[in-house]
């Protein structure tokens, strides 16, 4: 059984125009995706910015749960903002796993839009998992989604979760819920 | 096939130390559900709040993004937030359902927490949907879970999302995006 990790990146992004851009980091994203993913059985999850201010407000926010007068409150909040790291690039985050786990992550892109890249279906991530070692490092985008090359460095993209909708503008919040949902939910 | 309501109610809840409270609506709640609710072809979105002046401000957020500038924007959230209604009470939607579809809807609650409730899948609840013309409304709690109370009115509830996880706090707009992928998405 392989490790899940998970990624939230703002560097390099589109933005509405089609623009790359860095996006800014939400103080929900931070909060809704740790809860999601201490509940799934998340590894790390890494928030990644280029922004040193931006990151230095990630931390901040993950200190606030976790230590000091936080701990003490009758609420688990704290657990989950544990699984948070902050870092300035992806090569930062890969590094980490490598080293943590002796192998290179397989990585996997996401995207809303249908792309031509090499699509993994969440069963088959799911079973590769269960019964492989090698972990597995799921990016997400922010703003209106990654640029393709970061795109590019992924080893494959899981489809977009609706296809059939003509209405394909989830929160990024909803995106990770529902593919840890189908990765490693119970069904 | 039968129409699907989704709703957040904000009282009677629990809060963290076990009273009953009118719990505040979120920014975030409104826009995230509605997005989620939009991608899953979701008939109708109950905001509900006894709370005059937060009623006010959830239609004054509805508002800004489905009439006046917002809608030249190049963005499609006015489509989303179109879906959103709000509501004083459960019956206030129930009613008007009712009005709408000419039979009351199937009243699903759900929770974080094991209850003795009559319980259904959410593969049970996507054939019915898929087989039946009555329509389903499913509630989505606030704060701390829904008071008993709520929960005794409904004819059903989901099981919690993770029975098998130590750590079931998710966000409310993580589970509401989880529970329509399982009862409606396409796996």
């Amino acid at each position: 059984m392989g490790n899940l990790y998970i990624g939230l990146l703002h560097f390099p992004m589109i933005n509405r125009c089609g623009e790359i851009v860095a996006t800014a980091t939400t103080s929900v994203d931070v909060h809704d995706i740790a809860r999601s993913a201490c509940t799934y059985g998340v590894a790390r999850y890494f928030v990644v910015t280029p922004l040193t201010t931006q990151q230095k407000i990630v931390w901040r926010i993950r200190g606030f749960w976790t230590e000091g007068e936080q701990v003490v409150e009758k609420s688990r909040r704290g657990e989950a903002l544990e699984l948070v790291f902050v870092a300035g690039d992806l090569k930062e985050t890969t590094d980490w796993i490598r080293e943590a786990e002796g192998v290179s992550p397989l990585l996997v892109a996401t995207s809303a839009r249908r792309q031509g890249k090499q699509c993994i279906t969440c069963a088959k991530l799911k079973e590769r998992l269960r019964n492989e070692k090698r972990p597995v490092y799921i990016l997400f985008g922010t703003g209106w989604g990654m640029a393709d090359e970061l795109i590019d460095v992924c080893d494959v993209i899981l489809p977009p979760i609706m296809v059939e909708s003509d209405f394909n503008h989830l929160s990024v919040r909803a995106a990770v819920a529902i593919v840890l949902d189908r990765v490693v939910g119970e069904r």
